[in-house]
């Protein structure tokens, strides 16, 4: 057994998403990049903001003795203090600096979380669909991952979550605005959601985590305000990352807020640190995290998402396929005419249109689309997507 | 249970290099920072070389459209294969891109390949004294540690590690140049572990891995060649970073190189991908990625670290105390009169000098000090060590 037992299965049921990435990119060197509606991976196309330019090029010329040097696990001091003020104002409570751990991206601190908090057999309740990397997050420590449908209008089930709460749940994970339907849920919900964790956790003794899996905050449309997660349950963590807010998902720069009001507030945030340290993160990137505590109310311009979201929906309108209003994040989750969706995959591949099966999110029948991409393209797919419903049986 | 009961355990034994690094910061506040022998981390005090300066300006200015975007999770293709020529080289060995895994320093490395390989209760031979986070990366794949005890002289005990292999061994892992001792292993002692792993798969049908962690392979002094791996024995894997020989620790920059001869190679790797991904690293940084794969063969100048060497000799020479022959890395470790290294160190801060037990690395009894410190500050303690010696019981 030359790997891990656990990496061998997973590794046959290899990350859809990825392997789209892999394929489309096969299929741009054969027929161009802008013959191929590319629509598999939620890589962000917008350059940085030109304030991340400006720092980016002033931190590169001062190049400060030390600035590359291992500072504390958590982050250095001054960033942590500048994010929490905004993390603060976020979510409506009052942050110190010692309540944000630096993170290696979202990802990075949703292992760190875990790896923090699970005890082996623990329970992490998520609402399906739902990005599928939470499978590994969560066994990668030993818990186990209890899937929650969400109501048919992708909103968070509070009462099948209650259903489900037992002295096993350690945490209930969301993810709002939400990848792949692009909900944002309501703060009634959030609120529900807080009641329902504190009456379980006073009547059984545990009082269950609620993290907060949180990159996609800055991109919401509408004016729509993504309700605050901290102020709403003491026993919450938000996750996020620069990923999609600055456009920086290759540089691995986030962060984990822990709400104020938490029990055991220092063992949690010891615990953090430590994961961090032993998880081989060891720190999130040094200049990243200087680059963006100096940007720390900067956002690319969700303008373009918008118009692109609008095209796009558009497009669809236009090849009659019906999908979830999106209103943040920038993914289409569409309905596949008859439910099939790894073969509409397929038939859409056949006309340079690319997307992720709903399977990959744990919702059969569905497609996801990411409108991360230029406007031209998505405009380009609008004959694509026509021919490709003309010709698709069910 | 507000945490993980394993890292509730793991927090009351807190590293004791972290301890010291906080306790350190504390007592230069108190006395000024050149009135503090700080001798406690190996964090790396010699700025980058000056081409390290002009690529990352060059690449800031450039600021090239998707530079910060997702690349594969292996890491960026151009840079995998400027490496391979590097580690092929290094280890006598020819190597492609693809058995280049980038990784999120030597800590993050060691956590992916952990997570590719251990499967539950399988066991990693660690040579004693040793790096003590090796037992949290272990763990955290639910890996156990055996520790074989170093000969005399710090060499490995080949003959101790071979009657430990048994079928549960999924790896030897280890350290040349060696942190705390110095210490690098002869050719001799690297081929002959190899042979024993290889006669023990033979016997029992499992050839253990043998990982080899060398963030130090370019800190060597007296022209010692520190002797490849990967040509030594079929189924290695070289971690590394560039912490040390770029002096980026705080970047979090390193790669993994994988044997071109290894078993099932195209699952490892696979395992090595799913693992970056899963464990929440996705990538390893992208600029720095791209630095460090335009500054392949640079390093930063080994002669500053090698005079400091000699002047930590004279100092300790001076105070009367007794210490393992340093070849590489940048760590004296050095016998505790009369044995108490807790004491002796609770002493020796007394007289404004840090270093860490030798418990921290499962050998009471010693002492380390890291001289990746200024000189002044090496020749600075000369006076305190001798006073601490005076009045030193035992």
């Amino acid at each position: 057994m030359p790997i891990a037992s656990a990496v061998q299965e997973a590794l046959g049921s290899a990350s859809l998403i990825r392997k789209m990435f892999e394929e489309g990119n096969q299929l741009k060197k054969q027929y161009g990049p802008d013959n191929v509606f590319d629509f598999s991976l939620g890589n962000p196309d917008i350059e940085p903001p030109p304030e991340f330019h400006r720092v980016f090029v002033k931190l590169a010329q001062e190049d400060a003795k030390g600035s590359h040097g291992y500072m504390p696990n958590g982050g250095y001091p001054e960033v942590r203090d500048a994010l929490a003020a905004k993390a603060g104002k976020e979510h409506g409570v009052c942050l110190e600096g010692s309540h944000i751990i630096m993170s290696v991206g979202a990802a990075g601190g949703l292992n760190v979380v875990f790896k923090a908090i699970l005890n082996p057999e623990d329970e992490v309740i998520v609402s399906s669909p739902y990005f599928m990397e939470y499978r590994g997050y969560i066994g990668n420590h030993q818990g186990r991952i209890v899937e929650v449908e969400a109501l048919p209008d992708f909103n968070l089930d509070v009462s099948a979550i209650k259903e489900r709460l037992s002295e096993k749940t350690a945490a209930v994970l969301i993810n709002s605005p939400h990848n792949p339907t692009g909900r944002i849920y309501p703060a009634e919900t959030i609120d529900a959601l807080g009641s329902a964790l504190k009456a379980h956790g006073d009547r059984c003794g545990r009082l269950p985590y609620l993290i907060a899996d949180e990159p996609y905050r800055e991109i919401a449309y509408n004016n729509i305000q993504v309700p605050p997660i901290l102020s709403a349950y003491s026993e919450s963590l938000v996750v996020t990352s620069y990923s999609k807010s600055l456009s920086l998902p290759g540089e691995r720069i986030g962060y984990i807020a822990v709400s104020p009001g938490i029990q055991d507030k220092q063992e949690v945030l010891n615990a953090l640190i430590y994961a961090t340290r032993t998880l081989g993160f060891v720190n999130a990137p040094a200049l990243m995290q200087r680059i963006v505590g100096e940007l720390t109310f900067e956002r690319v311009d969700i303008g373009i998402y918008a118009r692109r979201r609008d095209c796009f929906k558009q497009v669809l309108d236009g090849a009659g396929i019906k999908y979830a209003e999106p209103e943040g994040a920038f993914y289409l989750f569409c309905q596949v005419p008859g439910g099939e969706d790894s073969a509409f995959v397929a038939h859409l591949k056949k006309h340079l249109i690319l997307g992720v099966p709903g399977r990959g999110f744990g919702r059969p029948g569905w497609v996801r689309f990411a409108y991360c991409v230029d406007e031209h393209i998505i405009q380009g797919s609008a004959e694509a997507f026509k021919k490709a419903m003309e010709t698709w049986k069910f």
